[in-house]
């Protein structure tokens, strides 16, 4: 994450993992869902803040999972069901349900066709905001296996030389284990910058950077601008411009939306709201392909020739994907995840109108 | 593609596809391959010409296969075989055979399996430059289903924040059947310029566009620079600098390693050149997921919205991916293909060498 990103030290509350986990289950609980979901719906925002993806964590996505509930567009007990099937895939229709909760359960059904065929593919319509998509893929990389998820969202990005919004955001992720450096753990949306991270620019006060927006006639902007309000801009797709490669960024977006909601059988989001978010959950069972072992070797010596690559002037290391985000998780869980005041102070009238125990910090 | 990159007309000599097909396989057949392959290869250039991608089609790529081919760098007769398989997935040892000839034998497989299973994955190593990859990926989109292609090359990009290149060019593509609209069809490297198109650059003597490529030392370069040969730059990743994403083509980039070169068992060109090129086939059966009817007819809506998006200033019309490619090749199978005058005299010269007709014009 950028630095201008990070919630400053002096707006800073320090609160601990387990707290976190309890007092987020215990209102997922007061907005009816089971228990069991509850929890599995805390476990994966916990985590996205514990990886440091504070965009994706509970700063800015529980607030609105709350609303969301509130107002019905959220179904708390989704009678969600797999509409078509073969060896390899399924299709499941969401019934409405969070994919943060539901995503998990997608994965769980990919690894299962991965472990007897190879391969498990498996697509949802009818979702609603999935979190981080990486954290789904993630789950597969635990088993042995390459995990992917994408998801398909409400529009928000222009089409090269568009001056309308047309597909979302439609983040791709990759997971992958390696035997002893964290394992590879790509998640970005296909755009220059996730609206998530405008309006974290927004709280904080940061400008927008070149290539990251359009103004309303869909031009680029390609100086520093402060940050602007939702409607005031549309979001430009990873290029920034056609010269650049945006061409790129928008085709990735449509691969995003042909393997989520053209595989599901319906429309993107654009064009008819009321299939949802829609979600792609692919596991690659590795044994299928080769040895796991070699393979998991193979991919200890990658991640340790990215981290050796001689780094240009003015900047210290080389990274590779899901690294800084594994550092992130080692220093936040030894001392506690830093959530803006403003954030905790949230949680306080949210539990205090519950009736729940406060956020303990 | 941009219109730096096209032939100008005063250069221009159009031979038919017709011509260049006989052509080329006759120069094939020289080198050893059976006429089947020859003919494969040979249908495979003449496609990316007609499309309009000549960066990787007989202007750029063939003199280095004919090369590659005389050096025993390229095996003519290759003993490719399955050396894991399971009902989704396949692993090909690929002996050394130009991926341009072996990519479409590989796709079949995939297709094979999933119209048994409803996925076919199969990755290839000990392969060869793949040429454009979305040209295999259509071959699944004519069964009706979605075809992916990936490949991963020798380095020539380097990582955010790196001096040193690491992962190649590494593109993807995905193509997905309309039913009354051309197939949507993506297919992009994952930096912000292919290598074939700096050289296609240096040929026009067109300049490098910011953004594009770094010095010797890892700066990226953000300024029109004139044209560099080979070991003078590297490339970017898609997004150019890290504030405008580039970490998102370089974690791209490592997904293409990941799904080719990890998953056939083996490590990055850059780190083993023994392994050669590593490909990724996929298609989906849209049958196994959802109706093949309304994905079609579904297909179709969306690009028409896509295509109906209203422009930004200065732009007439909004594409989608695959689209000036199909309008390209309904030009170039009516007119021709414009070939650089340099280019035909390189036909001359190869044919009288190998005792063939010249190309006819």
């Amino acid at each position: 994450m950028l630095d201008r990103f990070k919630v400053a030290p002096a707006d800073q509350v320090r609160v601990s993992e387990k707290a976190l986990r309890e007092t987020v289950a215990a209102i997922f609980a007061k907005l009816g869902l089971t228990a069991e979901d509850a929890a599995l719906g805390a476990n994966v925002l916990v985590m996205t803040d514990l990886r440091g993806v504070d965009s994706h964590g509970v700063s800015n996505m529980l607030r609105t999972y709350v609303e969301g509930y509130r107002k019905g567009q959220l179904n708390p007990r989704p009678d969600w069901r797999v509409v078509r099937e073969s060896p390899a895939t399924a299709t499941i229709d969401g019934d409405g349900g969070l994919g943060i909760i539901l995503g998990p359960k997608a994965m769980r059904k990919a690894i299962e066709k991965a472990r007897l065929v190879g391969v498990g593919i498996v697509t949802m319509y009818n979702g609603r905001h999935l979190g981080a998509v990486g954290h789904h893929a993630m789950l597969a990389a635990r088993e042995d296996m390459i995990g992917m998820c994408m998801t398909a969202t409400q529009p928000s990005v222009v089409p090269t030389f568009g001056a309308q919004a047309r597909f979302g955001t439609n983040p791709i992720s990759i997971a992958a284990p390696a035997k002893i450096h964290p394992p590879a753990l790509f998640d970005a949306a296909t755009c220059s910058i996730a609206n998530n991270k405008v309006r974290l620019a927004a709280r904080l006060g940061s400008n927008l950077l070149p290539g990251w927006v359009t103004d309303l006639e869909g031009n680029p902007i390609m100086n520093e601008t402060p940050p602007r309000k939702r409607g005031e801009y549309f979001l430009l797709p990873l290029g920034a411009t056609r010269e650049m490669g945006s061409h790129k960024g928008y085709g990735l977006a449509m691969m995003v939306e042909v393997l989520s909601s053209m595989l599901s059988g319906v429309l993107p989001f654009g064009m008819d709201r009321s299939s949802g978010n829609k979600h792609y959950f692919a596991a690659y069972n590795i044994a299928a392909f080769t040895d796991v072992e070699k393979f998991k070797e193979n991919m200890d010596r990658m991640l340790q020739w990215l981290r050796e690559t001689k780094p240009a002037p003015g900047h210290e290391r080389v990274l590779y994907p899901g690294l800084l985000e594994y550092e992130e998780e080692e220093e936040r869980r030894a001392h506690g995840i830093p959530l803006h005041r403003e954030v905790v102070q949230w949680f306080d009238q949210i539990t205090s109108e519950f009736g729940i125990p406060p956020l303990d910090r």
